[in-house]
């Protein structure tokens, strides 16, 4: 049967090769497969043609859009959409497994959860709290599309393994995930550039040696995005990093692949330090499953797709503290947390465009600025050098030489950010990854708070203030954690900022040094 | 007799106080002193108020313009203007001597040569060698005015004293003059603010302090002026140094007292170390001369604004190597030193423009861009302040503390062009001054040389040969000691440039190793 898409928005093309369609009108999509944000399909003129994938919701083959009502331009915030990958029509496209396009149809577990749905943009809908501890009338709320209204409606149920379980302890600071034994770390190495299809295809492949292996495995962007996409469905209210960001040209390009490669470990490191996510299966399976063994991969693949300690059933995996959480000491801490997440947001924001802004100055302005100082000295040493006084030859090469010094100064401007403001640049990417998942993770806690307070009105239910207390350890173990590493991270990257920025100033007073020394022989 | 003035180009008046002139209308003027580039005087249509001096040329007694043709406008350029000094209407104007105005009236010397007729500007008109050695039809030609015509032609005379006697040696690089055998140095300490008639009018007084005498001596701006106008008229080949700029308003603020006197302290270097101005019997009464001794300080005015020894009877004094110049190596070398100068002016120019908008960026945008930095930390842990975390209460500061060390810096870099640039600024300046002299003195020479080519056309005249070898000589020493000047001075200067540019580099580096220790609290 035909593949069908609905639009959502108007889209005029302005380019060859790209349809014009309006809302509400019914596409035929030759394929599902996005190819750089586009889909091909034929509107309802008959014309054949590229369309936005972001415009349009592709519908289920009974002709309804699919178990997630969340239009791809929505999940697409994820960063982890399956199309639009390094290439697309690869062995990865599997048809046989539910995984590749699991927001597209019916993922079969009957609890109406899809893949993706754990997060969703800040703006998501607000649920508002009913009257009566029953379900919330907004089915699309993040509390509702992370599974944490049903678990703790009491609705989740599932085995849990003791090798799954997850511990929360009390720390000094509150509620903390228990620490892994077995921390580890994991190298990513410079990408190589490999082919395929006798070279007809080309991907870029990372090497990755996990600390407590130290065997390399091989992994594609792809292969980062299909973890993701897994963990962010499994965790509700874990932050889990999200991956540097997509770029479908220029892909091959040395600064990109550099750039991407340096996002690659923020995440890696943010993963690894993490308690719950570093130890997790699909983790493990990422890290450890031989990059050549295939059946393996597969299988492994499959396990996590199909695992079922996933959203509500997550929360059934946590073992807290025995002593509750006082709920309104929870409250006021999620409120204090809020308020900072909200200026942490606001202020990184204006950080990047100012260290941004002062990286393209030195790019540009500063160079220029001493490469003329330098120009203007060589011109008098120029304009010296047809004195022909003999004695003045020394001053002339001490003058022509303090030009160049200058000129090197300018150039040493231009490189410096690639040193210092890249990597705050990078670290500032990933805290506001983080920070727009929070939104999201205190709304499921205030979400079970207002659970608790409903069921206080009507019939108590202590089952819904254990398991609001349940979400309420995680989240305050969450928090505790996002603290721990942004104290850990920020000092440890201003510190590098600093002796960076010395080491330059550093160079420039040797340079200039050197060329003082030339005067001594004027 | 009513003073008057013929006006040499239209002006039109555009604030009050001004009227409005046409070209060739006459004047009549309330007085002769110029103030702050103005003349007071009542207009044809019977209008009074001021006009531009420069826009004027007052006559002589006998209706006629004075002895010197050239216009105030091009007597300006020389920057010893008597009018328009510090203040106008005290005992300076001293109306018994000439000197006050000696422009403007015929000097009495019978030879057509007035005072400041030395030097006119770059464009004054070129002589145009006549095909017999006579006078030269142009009588406003340098080589005319400055008396070397005259020299050349044998029509100076004069009795020259021993003491009087100025001798130019063979040196490894050509004719020099004899060094100074007692060298001295002059201090000039910041000027102090002096009032008269009870407090009604102030002016500055500079404390000079000569070495070879160690006798402080007070001396005001105008006395500088009056000085360089003697020089000026006495030395027709000898490069006076230009006093430092004059400026009307604001002449009390700091900033303008502290460039004046540092542009003082130039030109006296350069005055001291020159060996034959160093010498100079009116030099010499200015820096040695009691600042309370009116009668002797009058005394020595009156003799040197009669001395006799000045423009064609200056080059009597001279006395040269017993062999003669190759006089066609002679024009070579003066053919190189002109392209020299050429260059060295047109480079110097851009150097000043770079330079100075160096120090603008560094004042204006480099200081912005380091403070929107050091803001941008502070917004960083200002927003951390908010996590009430304890343990991040170090990294808040240190971050607080970085965001401060960046804003050090910014002002810093707003700080240090006075430190490096405004000295190259003051070095250019003197010496963009030079150059605007040696086309006057390159002039001179080759108005010689040109009537030696005349001679050899008709009957030969020993004499003018021998005369002109000494203006050669005596040209060649000038540009000898010009370079020998040049060398020592941008030396210094650049050695001095870097120095401060090493000290500013690491004053930045230790704010940074400062904010750096902050983070081994974090």
């Amino acid at each position: 049967m035909a593949l069908r898409a609905r639009v959502l928005y108007d889209f005029s093309s302005e380019n060859p090769g790209e349809i014009s369609v309006r809302e509400n009108e019914l596409v035929t999509l030759h394929s599902d497969a996005v190819v750089e944000g586009w889909l091909e399909g034929t509107n309802s003129g008959g014309l054949t043609g590229l369309v936005p994938a972001a415009y349009v919701e592709i519908l289920g083959d009974n002709g309804t859009s699919g178990g997630d009502p969340a239009p791809i331009a929505q999940r697409n915030s994820f960063q982890a959409s399956q199309g639009s990958d390094d290439d697309w029509d690869d062995e990865w496209d599997d048809a046989s497994t539910v995984a590749d396009e699991p927001a597209l149809v019916p993922d079969g577990d009957g609890d109406g959860r899809s893949a993706y749905s754990a997060h969703t943009s800040p703006r998501a809908h607000q649920a508002k709290g009913s009257a009566t501890v029953g379900k919330n009338l907004n089915r699309f709320s993040t509390f509702v599309k992370s599974g944490g209204e049903a678990f703790v409606l009491g609705e989740a149920s599932g085995q849990v393994k003791d090798g799954d379980k997850i511990y929360i302890v009390m720390g000094d600071f509150g509620p903390e995930w228990q620490g892994n034994p077995y921390p580890f770390g994991c190298s990513i190495d410079d990408p190589t550039k490999q082919t395929k299809f006798k070279g007809m295809k080309s991907y870029m492949s990372y090497k990755l040696t996990p600390s407590h292996t130290q065997s390399q495995v091989h992994r594609r962007y792809k292969h980062f995005d299909w973890l993701y996409a897994r963990l962010v469905q499994k965790f509700p209210v874990i932050s889990v990093p999200h991956l540097p960001e997509k770029q479908a040209t220029g892909r091959f390009e040395e600064d990109f692949i550099s750039k991407r490669r340096k996002g690659l470990i923020w995440w890696m490191n943010h993963m690894t330090s993490h308690p719950v996510l570093a130890r997790c299966d699909v983790f493990q399976h990422f890290l450890t499953c031989s990059s050549t063994d295939e059946k393996a991969w597969k299988q492994g693949k499959r396990k996590a797709e199909k695992d079922d300690m996933v959203g509500a059933n997550f929360f059934l995996t946590i073992s807290t503290p025995t002593i509750p959480l006082d709920l309104q000491d929870v409250e006021s801490k999620v409120d204090v947390f809020k308020a900072f997440t909200k200026k942490m947001d606001e202020n990184l924001l204006q950080v990047n465009v100012t260290v941004n802004e002062f990286a393209r100055k030195q790019i540009t302005g500063f160079k220029k600025e001493y490469q003329k100082v330098g120009q203007s000295f060589r011109l008098l040493s120029q304009a010296f050098e047809l004195d022909q006084q003999s004695y003045s030859v020394p001053l002339n090469q001490a003058i022509a030489f303090t030009g160049e010094a200058y000129e090197a100064i300018g150039e040493y401007f231009a490189e410096q950010p690639r040193q210092d403001i890249d990597p705050i640049t990078d670290l500032l990417a990933i805290y506001q990854g983080h920070l727009t998942n929070f939104p999201d993770i205190i709304h499921v806690q205030k979400g079970a708070l207002t659970k608790v307070k409903e069921s206080q009105h009507g019939t108590p239910d202590r089952g819904v203030s254990e398991r609001c207390n349940i979400i309420s350890c995680a989240t305050l173990a969450e928090i505790q954690h996002f603290h721990r590493t942004r104290v850990r991270d920020f000092k440890a990257q201003m510190q590098h900022y600093l002796r960076q920025q010395i080491s330059f100033f550093q160079r420039i007073t040797s340079k200039l040094e050197e060329a003082l020394h030339m005067y001594d022989k004027a």
